[in-house]
């Protein structure tokens, strides 16, 4: 099969119907409207295989994942997913393969009506590249610098559960609660267009909790106190792992995709509200108080020492 | 050195102050501004070492093509540069070789005022994905599908050299200057410019001319005549090159990021004019004509047989 024939494939395959997508798959580049009044939010996501996903795993979790871990970014900004791009390097065209990753991708693709535009297939070692394009209203993107003195700090859904899918992969069942979450993350976008007017800052837990909110704490020039017991744990993550090794998964392990986003006291109870009936419940883990870094506390009041540092492809 | 280390550099070295960057890199995702009633163009091309260039290529060359075969795809839209991603794979952090990579990427950014608004560096075997981002006037994409019969077939500067140097690598100086065409091709943005409202079509010569040309026919439906004589050849290829080892280079040959486009002859004139006095000028090669496909004749009108295959990376 040649290039020509992939990328007829993929595009039929992965065909989302949108008017604002004027030229599509097909010409030297894609040619879209942005709505009026709206501003256009970018993100873009590699995934390498032996890097971001073991060898071996089903193409139709990589597809799917290589989407999710861009709508995150998306969801992260409050803003409404609309195209992307894909940038598929095989080692070879092997068809079964690009037929199961355009299954995944697709799958999540309708999910959130985002049409896939353009890309490139290339020939060599396995890896998948996402360009995500989505829009907010004029200025009224999230950002990680808007966290002010006196914030709570909220996260979504549970923590920790990706992390330690990773440890369980290939001993337990595909279907494991926890290997699912790692193998195919839900981006939290409507929670994200919840937020929108209502957060003061916000970031996706891609690195992990510790690494992320301190993102959010030096672009906005501010502490966080985090109650280690209040962290949100799936009850897989609970029955699963003792409270140590739990409190590290849940602090300081990557690739949940939840949103930690920081809200002043006088939204929280309406949000909170908000958020649980938007299909995603979050939880309050602390606040934002004056000073740099990340302090993290017992329900006793007690100081934790954590070892925690996020994910770094690069890190000596 | 870590992950957000060299982000840091990579953000520094390809620093280009735009006003309609919102927010650039360093949040989960960058906030742009397209101009009203404009649409955004977007393209995405990968360059894998080995594949796209060979092992050992300078990293500046690897820099400046992976962002040139990009902006050549919005110049044959017709399309303005704004703002691109950089997906950037390496197999270690090797900060001097970052350092140089970003020199090429930031010396072609900086001749277009192109922002670097994002991206991701992973670890990896050695690869580069660009997003690109442009913008026309609304309906002013320059599109392979309007060629019409009896239009003019074009191509701007010179056909065959990059192919030529890819023969000639590593066995002449780096600065020869074929070697030149395809370490660092120029993209014809302002030449896509001139274009808008007076070519019917247009494409890119990557893949090489008789493979791109027959995308214009294809998506036109029609076909098209080329005068093999009338080819457009540098000196250099001239001197390197007997004649039918010439024809095939300039027929097949890719990578040249030229421009193939189809106008009327009540513009050509003018049109020539213009696209001289842009700085690179256009040769008339052919004209299209019912049917499918493309045929090729010599100056005397005889048909001339060409076994010409554009550049396909999974052909069997």
């Amino acid at each position: 099969m040649g290039e020509f024939a992939l990328i007829d494939l993929i595009r039929d395959r992965c065909a989302i119907a949108r008017e604002d997508v004027r030229v599509g798959i097909g010409d030297d580049a894609a040619v879209l409207a942005v709505p009026p009044n709206h501003q256009l939010v970018v993100s873009m996501d590699t995934l390498v295989a032996g890097v971001h996903f073991p060898i071996g795993t089903a193409p139709a979790d990589i597809g799917w994942k290589s989407l999710a871990v861009n709508l995150s970014d998306l969801a992260a900004m409050g803003a409404t997913p609309a195209w992307a791009t894909l940038a598929l390097t095989l080692p070879d065209a092997d068809v079964r393969w690009v037929e199961r990753f355009c299954d995944g991708f697709a799958a999540l693709a309708s999910e959130f009506k985002l049409a896939l535009v353009g890309g490139d297939t290339t020939r060599g070692p396995l890896s998948i590249t996402v360009t995500i394009h989505g829009f907010v209203a004029e200025g009224a993107a999230l950002l990680r610098s808007g966290a002010r003195v006196g914030d709570f700090v909220f996260v979504t859904g549970t923590l920790g559960d990706a992390a330690a899918g990773l440890r369980r992969v290939g001993d337990v069942p595909d279907d494991d609660a926890l290997v699912r979450r790692l193998s195919r993350p839900t981006p939290r976008v409507a929670q994200g267009l919840e937020l929108r007017g209502r957060a003061r800052s916000c970031i996706d837990v891609s690195d992990g909790l510790m690494a992320d909110l301190d993102h959010i704490c030096a672009a906005s020039g501010v502490a966080a106190e985090i109650d280690v017991d209040s962290l949100p744990a799936s009850s897989e993550l609970l029955s699963a792992f003792a409270r140590d090794e739990r409190r590290a998964l849940q602090l300081a392990g990557g690739d949940d995709y939840e949103l930690c986003f920081t809200a002043p006291e006088s939204v929280a109870l309406l949000l909170l509200n908000d958020l649980a009936r938007s299909g995603c419940a979050a939880t309050r883990i602390g606040r934002i108080v004056a000073g740099a870094g990340i302090r993290v506390i017992d329900a006793d009041g007690m100081v934790v020492n954590v070892a925690a540092s996020g994910w770094d492809h690069f890190r000596a």
